[in-house]
């Protein structure tokens, strides 16, 4: 469904992907309750969703302070939320967070990266169509 | 086109997307030329690639040695690499890499992550059909 990358300066990053890419659609967004900005454009499928941690303290910045930038999250499209997090769970997997709301009211849970060989993996149902 | 996740042991990793997520068709390769044992399976269109460095100097392994497990590479699918080489140069884009040969005959190119704010990127063609 999405990858995130996470970039400490967007506007520089959406500037060198346009220009590399050739991408004029960049949607924008933000998330005040992740600490994030964001920007994002559809590859096929998948949305590509650059993300600049804006608070400090949360989830997405500690990740930048620990690992740099780059490829931080992959988030697998599911129709029911709900039963894909009793599937995974049933086959051993562990979920590592409550459901909470994301980009466009998308509804996604994170995996725990310490089941999934240390992938930051997460699943996500989008309604919008 | 698709996406690397490193992982250091394949069978287990395999094992638990497998349980995970149900997925029963892994498609096993291996790259001797990059140093790497690989299983992927498609998501939607795109080929998820659980790759395990089998030789120390190779690219993958010093990825590894460096950041850990997880997501490391994204690779765009494009219909003409040379053109699309050609376009990314255009734009101010650097490659970091002459084309190869990857897994399933792909041919691939590496992206200059010094460029493209710290991602590991890739373009790919993919003639297989």
């Amino acid at each position: 469904h999405h990858i995130n990358l996470l970039v400490r300066d967007l506007d520089s990053a959406v500037a060198r992907y346009r220009s590399a890419f050739g991408i004029d659609d960049f949607e924008c967004g933000e998330l005040p309750l992740r600490g994030v900005r964001t920007a994002r454009f559809r590859a096929g499928e998948t949305w590509i969703v650059l993300v600049q941690p804006t608070d400090s303290a949360g989830v997405p910045a500690r990740h930048l302070a620990e690992y740099g930038e780059g490829l931080f999250l992959l988030s697998f499209g599911v129709d029911s939320l709900a039963e894909a997090c009793a599937t995974v769970e049933a086959g051993g997997g562990a979920l590592s967070s409550s459901p909470r709301t994301g980009l466009d009211s998308w509804q996604v849970v994170d995996l725990d990266p310490d089941y999934f060989a240390g992938a930051y993996l997460q699943l996500a149902e989008d309604d919008s169509g």
